[in-house]
Order: C-alpha cells, then sequence, then structure tokens
C-alpha cells in the first residue's frame, strides 16, 4: 500500500460540498470514484477541510492510501481524464504512511470575498453588499477574534458539542482591493460554518449595528443567537492547508 | 427623447453573443427586453463592441434612445430587476442626443487571460495552455503589430470585405502574474475574431513555431492562413471603450 497526497481546486457552486453523501454530486465522491476506476477497487479519499455545499478551495489537500504500481505522474493523468472540469487536482506525491490530510494538518486558511458592487462576472465567488462599511472597525473587531478562544457562539448550536470548541486563530484580516473586501482567517481548525458566521458579525460591525468591543461577549456568552448571520457559501475559499 | 449610456458587465459564458438574434439568448436582446418592459414599446440598444458568443465584458458601452420621464437612477433600479444575475448594468447616466455607443467610439480596449496551468475555478475566463512559451519573443511579436496597419490576416476571409481592415493598434501588452498570461490590446477598431487570432498568433510564436520576425510577412500578405489559430473565446474580455 502507498499513501499519496493530493492538492486539490476547485469551483464548489454545483457541489454538495465536499463530503461523500450517496446519490450526491460531491468533490470527496467523485475523486474517489476516479481513483476507483484506475485501482479497480473502492477507495477512501481524506480531506483537510470538509467545505459545505458552495463553498470553493484553490488549495484543498486530500490523502489516500491504495495499491497501486502507478506513480504520482500517472495517477495525476489517470485522475485528470475522469474528473470534471470544476475539480483540478494539481499536484500528487507519495507521501509517508503516516501522513493524514485532515489528522496532521496544523493549520487552515480561508478567504472570504465580498462586493461593495454588483457584479455579475463574480457572482459566483463573492457576496455582494451595500457600502458603507466601516472598514477600521470591522479591523478592530477581527483583532479581539485572534487568540486561542471558543467559539461556540460562531457555530450552529447543533454541532456545537461534536467537535472541541477551542481554536487558535491566528490572524483575522480585513483588506480591499478596489470594490472587493476579503476577509481571511487562518486557525489550527474551525468549526462548522465558523468562517461564515465570522464574515457576518464583522459585516454587522461594518454596518455600525454594534461596536467591535462586542465581540468579547459575544464570545463569552457561548451563544449562537448574539453573533452575526452566516453569510452565504459562494463567497468562500479554502487557500491553505499547513503541515508540521 | 432622451438618450442614456449605459456601462455594461457580463459573464458571457452562457450568451450567445452580444447582438440580438431571434430565439437566441444574447445581451442585447435581453437588456433591450427589459427597457421594453419599463417604457413599453420596442427599444433598440447600440453597442460599442459586439461580443461573440462566450466573450466576456467588465465594461460593454451601450446607448438607447428612449421616451421616458425616468432619471437614470431609477432606470438603473428597474432594469437591475429585470436582467438575469449573468448581466450587471454598473452606470447609466444621460447623455447628449449626438452620443452612439459604437459610432462615438474612438478607442476599445481587450485582454485575453491565459493560464499556464490548468484550472476549475477560472475555467470560464482562461484559455488554458501547455508551458513553455518564449515570453520575451512574444512580446516582440506583440511590437511588430502595434500600428495603422492593415489585419485582414486575422480576420477571417468571409468577412474581411465588410469593414475598413485598416486598424490603428495602439499597443499590444504581453504580461504575466504566477500563472495568468494577459495578452492586452488597444485599437480604434477591431476586425471580427481579431484579437483571438492575435493571441492564437502569440502563442505560435511563443512555442516557437515561428519567429518575431514573421509578424510583418503576415501581416503583408493579406492571408487568413498565414496567422495562428482562433483561441477560444472563454478567455477574452472587453475592458474599456474610449470616447472623445
Amino acid at each position: 500500500m502507498r499513501n499519496f497526497k493530493l492538492g486539490i481546486e476547485y469551483d464548489g457552486t454545483d457541489f454538495h460540498g465536499w463530503q461523500r453523501q450517496p446519490g450526491l454530486r460531491t468533490v470527496q465522491g467523485l475523486i474517489e470514484e476516479a481513483f476507483a476506476g484506475i485501482v479497480g477497487k473502492e477507495v477512501q479519499l481524506n480531506g483537510a477541510g470538509r467545505t459545505d455545499a458552495g463553498v470553493h478551495a484553490l488549495a484543498q489537500v486530500g490523502n489516500t492510501v491504495i495499491d497501486t504500481s502507478l506513480e504520482p505522474v500517472q495517477l495525476g493523468k489517470a485522475l485528470a481524464s475522469k474528473l470534471p472540469v470544476d475539480i483540478h487536482v494539481y499536484s500528487i506525491e507519495e507521501v509517508d504512511m503516516k501522513f493524514h490530510a485532515r489528522f496532521s494538518a496544523t493549520n487552515r486558511r480561508y478567504s472570504y470575498y465580498l462586493r461593495t458592487e454588483p457584479t455579475a462576472i463574480w457572482r459566483r465567488f463573492a457576496y455582494v453588499v451595500t457600502p458603507p462599511l466601516d472598514l477600521d472597525e470591522m479591523r478592530n473587531a477581527a483583532a479581539s477574534m485572534v487568540g486561542d478562544q471558543d467559539f461556540t457562539s460562531f457555530t450552529p448550536t447543533r454541532t456545537a458539542d461534536e467537535h472541541p470548541t477551542q481554536c487558535d486563530v491566528r490572524h483575522v484580516d480585513v483588506t480591499q482591493h478596489d470594490e472587493i473586501v476579503a476577509v481571511t482567517v487562518e486557525a489550527d481548525h474551525f468549526l462548522h460554518h465558523m468562517v461564515r458566521v465570522i464574515v457576518g458579525t464583522l459585516l454587522e460591525v461594518g454596518r455600525g449595528r454594534y461596536g467591535a468591543e462586542h465581540i468579547e461577549e459575544i464570545l463569552c456568552k457561548k451563544d449562537r443567537n448574539l453573533a452575526g448571520p452566516t453569510v452565504p457559501p459562494n463567497g468562500l475559499f479554502l487557500t491553505d492547508v499547513g503541515y508540521k
């Protein structure tokens, strides 16, 4: 058996997310099917981040342990011939058997793109918001989110018990370039919907619904109702996964 | 009657081009239909550049002469409510009755995006080519295309007689940013398919099929067969239209 690490890009628009689900078009499901067609038996693919329906990835990482004599380049070519146009495996390499795309990951980075002007071209990849936004106050709020903190308030109530809710958020950056506002968040791991609730909360601050100083209270109270709405998935990209 | 100038952005992927055609989904056709719904009679919209099926626009310019008491802001809102998600009218202003989006234009700029790496995210907006490309030689070839010259060799034979084939090409730039190579061309006007044949010809040079010095001969001979292939429409964007 050999372990292969994959770098994966996808346009999430037409997928029911990363995770395999019977009868639904998912990224994991389609890559597993492609591998199964190559090695002639069922294959399991691990993924670093289980992106939701409509969320994109510039740099998802997967790994799969399979029995094959094919070299990475050949595997890559075989995969490319079987995958649809909205999935692209841009790298494949053999790694140590201990490597696990999800459990070995120490770092994930997501970027969320807001547009302050409606758009036809970028509609699949950005969420349109109405200006003005107070970017300085959004940056103050972002700073309060950094640190090793409990993010229960930033994930749906039903899922808060499934995972450790303590997340080590390394940075939350708010940058603007013309009519695009990008929110980039890096952490050791993320809770379900966490980036989208972070962005929804920053938008509440940007619109003056409450000030940056309110973030600390939202975190403390561990109540999902206190944070902002979950913004749509189309603006969200998984952009990096780091390993030791 | 009042004359309105429109700034128009569209994702050309799902259109049969700009120009109205019975029974087909076109940008001009849909905007004319939207206007007709607002003013209650047939409307004609002029466009600066008649982009082909699959070609995008970040800054198409249109104008329409209509009988309405609505102000530009109201017209814009009414239009937005009637247009599909892949067309966005980002500006509308009242202009002099003499203004004509096509005949008043003195300058058009197009950018064509090549990707030297396959892509899932950008597949609608870039044409994937296999490296290596000799960018320096492509830039030499691009320099030979600049000037007030006859571009008969860069347009399909059947259309070469319909328009003045002399085009004043102001610049042809080849730039690279990571895995994206952008070709930007500016001229007073363009012939049918001209940008796509220019890019196809630059690619022949970039791949070493012939040298930059061959461009002059291609232009002189006025023979479409001498220039490179017509690259696909999906990488092409109309990015600017200039007026006196």
